[in-house]
């Protein structure tokens, strides 16, 4: 093949254990790579999914202890949700969007709007336990990559992903909700078509692409928490994920 | 590295030709891979972009024909927008869902939602041109499925990727507008979490995904139309992009 074909690579990393509140996740992956055979090199891209992020961080919380309100037990009812967990959401939403057919969907205190305000209970060994997203998942992202540039002295980008619906289409996809290392939108504007023309209205959310791209190979079940793309040659400045978001006066669905 | 490691690989198929009206599109793209040294192998995706679908099959219009209505000049004046160009979009357009603040995201009649009924007028030689979908992106997968079949007796999966907005989120992504040979959504209420739990409400819009994934590797300047995608085991079946549309009765955003 020719050398100049462009070639990405998506490597899964197996081998993580179940992560507990507490454990040094930066430290897990580097473990899980090495055992891989993988060194990190500059440019690469590590997609890590939110559920072992909330994990390692404290973030899973037990239903027993989220007694329900008087609005959070007549709203479970008309949504025929736990009661409990409506309570977590409503703790963890500063904003309804949409309350209609069994879905509540909301805008998290880091702006995010999505089902639930992001808290979900999969894949999570006690059953009576509920997830709820990292504080700060820019914090996250650039934790395990400060560990990394410590470890290897590689700069790498890391991205915490996790899964959203849409509204107009079915089924989630893996965006980014955590960003270090990387500017997350690719804005064509300034380098114009292969005609010269004007691409006035093209920014690509490349944090979006790559996580999606990274949960192709993470899939929900397989105990992939983490993925590492390589031949991305992304978009290179401080990014965060609020620059994923669209500002309220421009938004037409609020 | 370990052979049981999951990995995915992508790689952009370059060296085709700007693509005109009548052009055999899949020849040209199984040419482009032979010179490339690649050989399709059974479980490939090929992602091809519906730009050079819309070349080929001759829906690239001169705005010069497209004589605004005195409703296409109307809007126009309110939007900013060429009254051509909105006069296509809304000959194009089943169902207008949102036309505020400079933006017409319009229902194409696929079903699709996406600003200006899909239409646009990047990496088109004149300038005075505007290219629409594909009246049928399904079938358009499909004839490239079946030239690869008949060539290299090999069964692949092919998607025809655009570029949509989203709601609440910066940045455009790509999305699976056509499928052939796989099915778009990978359903895991019937597997299952690692705990044994129901993943009730996890439908992972895999094509989405993997367009997603294949924009990395196009951009939007480097004329690279299509992608290979080799690695994943994608949901088997005869799927249709129809499946990844809201229907009417969920979309709490009409």
């Amino acid at each position: 093949m020719s050398r100049k074909t462009p070639e990405l690579s998506l490597i899964g990393l197996t081998g993580l254990p179940e992560i507990r509140t507490g454990d040094d996740l930066a430290a897990l992956i580097v473990e899980a790579a090495d055992s891989l055979g993988l060194a990190f090199r500059p440019g690469d891209v590590l997609v890590v999914t939110q559920k072992v992020v909330s994990k390692a961080e404290g973030r899973v919380v037990s239903l027993r202890d989220a007694a329900p309100s008087p609005l959070a037990n007549s709203w479970a009812a008309l949504l025929a949700k736990d009661a409990r967990l409506v309570e977590l959401i409503l703790r963890e939403a500063r904003r309804i969007v949409r309350m209609d057919r069994g879905v509540l969907l909301a805008e998290t205190q880091h702006g995010f709007i999505c089902a639930n305000a992001g808290i979900d209970r999969s894949n999570l060994p006690d059953q009576e336990c509920a997830a709820l997203l990292p504080l700060d998942p820019d914090g996250s992202a650039k934790a395990i990559r400060d560990r990394i540039l410590a470890l290897y002295r590689v700069e790498v980008g890391v991205l915490i992903s996790d899964t959203f619906g849409r509204p107009w289409r079915t089924g989630l996809t893996n965006v980014a909700i955590g960003v270090s290392g990387l500017l997350p939108l690719r804005d064509y504007a300034k380098i114009g078509d292969d005609f010269g023309r004007d691409l006035k209205a093209t920014i690509i959310a490349v944090a979006d692409e790559l996580a999606a791209a990274a949960e192709l190979v993470m899939g929900k079940t397989e105990r992939i928490p983490a993925v590492l793309i390589r031949g991305y040659r992304y978009p290179e400045g401080e990014g965060r994920a609020s620059m994923l978001l669209r500002p309220p006066e421009e938004d037409l669905f609020r």
